[in-house]
């Protein structure tokens, strides 16, 4: 017998619905499986077991009256610590708020418990979302990184101490610690999910985004949230890849993989063409940082010149070097930005996504750096929506992944890409926990 | 017999629909009329005579043949010195400009000719429509400002040069002259006119708006241009009077007559009420300029540092101060005006719209200021539409107005009041030209 803890959110849906099972029974599951990993793992700040089960208790009640609150009835959900949560203590990985009970919660977390989700608890992050490292380990090997900013969500999915948890992205904070632990996730079109009551790092760049077990998740998610249509496999997708850059600066597992895999997607039927990336690419990182930075400065200003101390060495950079970036310097990188987004859309005229391997190396050993944004960092400033899949193993035995992007509130049509993908490329191998 | 050039928009367009006066004959009246009073003035910076005439014979053929383009058929239209015009010289009001010839039109000058109308040349506007005068004289008595920027469409629409004038407003660029020269301006919402094709000065605070010879005239070219539906009158209008500022910074001529105003309006049958300002007006006026100042030096930028001595003195000192506004500093502006822009609306809740004086001061003596946009501000920094009126004159003989603040995108009511308000205060007095 499978452990519900190994279900999909689809699986324990649809098993919930029918009574097959309770959603007390899949929080259990799940809290034994946090109990046995977690010491090794570090993934979770806050696990609310009571809070939990006790919400677990009045969805079973009434899952069994056949009363079900929406599509995500029973599902427990990890949420990143950045997220407000209503009575459940909010740290933004940060001394500042080690102590901060929020009084109600992110748009994104209501939403989600009308859907009927259960909040399992509050997953690791980089300082206020930035670089400085979470104590998250990769499930894979724990002497590696699991990515940032979101460590303990893609940790979490992936060693199935749940079956869903969210994250935010400003540069690739969801799709790399999602390639890095071998996990789909999406990042939507910036400000399809709202971004009310989550800390901000640069709010015309942060973007709220989930991963899951399968693109399938990803898709009934979205749908959960946003009352988007039902994603259909597409049948022979047209793929494009990008003539330039990305080749040239990934690391050579990392490439070795993504040729392979576009390979294998031609292979099966997929229309595969190269494409121009347009002049203004050029700018794009340097926009980004400017961007980030002066954002991040006017968010963190006040209680940084209380106390520059209370923050960790990335972040102090950051909101340094923010402080003294003009205006116009700003205004520059924003005007960069409209640019960027018109040609890039131009360029991908005639193409249903964009493929590029999701980062640009695989996971770093050691738990210092969390590693380097630069092949999603284009798509954060964009505001396209991307999508994680897995796409194989390196030598290390570690997961390495691909990354499609679409059309602004393109997700319909992207997840269904990426479904096809998924079932081409199929990854099915777990890391190595058990 | 009337001369054609004392016909307002909606008149003209009435007497060319039904064949009793053709587009030529209303461009050769309005041109005589050029002709005498130019001299004088100095409104134009080009008079396009030979093309004026050449589509007005194509648009009486059109009429004769019972063909009309749309509700603006035939109408002669006097366009600010900083819209593109298609083959037209557009010289910003700026030596950097003098001999630049655009080769395609501003979207709302195209949006003009299909609905009929004829370009009949550029109007005077102050240095890239910041401070530095432009030298039109006021129709009223020469030897004051007709206000800025949109100096020249102000005053030609005043003395009957044309019946209709487009202008941009950053901070009081259209009400201002429109009131400083006694005749009826609308500022619609932020971007609710496009400004493609026009030169910024500061893109999230420009709006682009005109002046005619009554409300009427505001509602049918608005209608022409955006599809809105027709304004009718609205009775008895609930109107809101500030509590505060106005009152206590207004020149006593102005506040004199703003109190007649409200009481003629009561008297008539309006529901007056006074109204509270949120507590973040007091920074409006600050954090307006901040914004103004930081996104204009990102937009002279670079022309500036190669020759900040083509600039006259008020733009170099706004493009300087704006090179060391820090982009936390103009962040923090920024959202400010997010949380002006919502407790406004709150503030305004119940009434159909805000009364105010329409400037600061009665128009000055002498043509080195344009005089102060501190009232228009506030409405500039949150986007919210307005309405100049005339309401009397001064001891001197000089034009007041007033000001009706509406609700976003609140147009077709807003202008239902000022029809209201324009019928009660039944301003016919006109400047002492002939």
């Amino acid at each position: 017998m499978v452990e519900p803890y190994r279900f999909s959110v689809t699986e324990s849906a649809e098993r919930i619905r029918d009574g097959r099972l309770t959603p007390t029974e899949l929080v259990e599951s799940l809290l034994s499986r946090i109990a046995e990993l977690e010491p090794r793992l570090d993934a979770w700040v806050t696990v609310d077991t009571e809070g939990a089960l006790k919400s677990a208790k009045t969805l079973t009640r009434e899952a069994a009256a056949r009363n079900l609150r929406g599509p995500l009835h029973g599902i427990p959900v990890g949420i990143k610590d950045i997220f407000n949560t209503k009575g459940l203590r909010t740290t933004m990985g940060s001394p500042l708020f080690s102590n901060y009970v929020p009084e109600s919660d992110a748009r994104i977390v209501e939403r989600l418990r009308e859907a009927g989700a259960i909040i399992l608890g509050k997953t690791e992050t980089t300082e206020f979302a930035y670089l400085d490292p979470a104590p998250t380990k990769n499930p894979w090997n724990i002497e590696y990184t699991p990515g940032g900013s979101s460590s303990g969500s893609a940790a979490a999915v992936a060693s199935r101490m749940c079956p869903l948890a969210f994250g935010t992205q400003t540069g690739g904070s969801i799709t790399r610690p999602a390639s890095f632990c071998g996990v789909p996730a999406i990042k939507p079109t910036h400000g399809l999910l709202s971004n009310e009551g989550v800390y901000p790092q640069s709010w015309t760049l942060d973007h709220i985004g989930f991963m899951a077990r399968s693109v399938g998740d990803l898709s009934t998610t979205l749908q959960a949230l946003t009352g988007m249509e039902s994603m259909k496999p597409m049948r022979k997708p047209r793929i494009g890849l990008p003539a330039t850059y990305f080749n040239e600066v990934g690391a050579a597992d990392v490439i070795r993989n993504y040729s392979e895999t576009a390979e294998k997607l031609r292979r099966n039927g997929a229309n595969v063409v190269e494409l121009e990336l347009p002049e203004s690419f050029r700018v794009v990182h340097p926009s980004h940082r400017i961007i980030m930075f002066a954002e991040a400065a006017a968010v963190h200003e006040s209680k940084f010149r209380e106390s520059p101390s209370s923050y960790r060495p990335n972040i102090q950079g950051e909101v340094y070097s923010g402080l003294i970036i003009p205006s116009s310097t700003y205004l520059r990188a924003q005007r960069i930005r409209g640019i960027f987004r018109r040609e890039m859309l131009s360029a991908m005229y005639g193409i249903d996504a964009l493929l590029t391997p999701a980062t640009i190396t695989p996971p770093l050993k050691g738990l210092t750096s969390t590693g380097d944004a630069a092949f999603n960092v284009p798509w954060s400033f964009t505001g396209l929506p991307t999508v994680n899949i897995p796409s194989g193993l390196n030598e290390e035995g570690l997961p390495l992944g691909v990354q499609l992007i679409g059309r602004p509130y393109g997700e319909v049509s992207l997840l269904g890409v990426a479904s096809w993908c998924e079932k081409v490329l199929h990854f099915t191998v777990e890391p190595p926990l058990d």
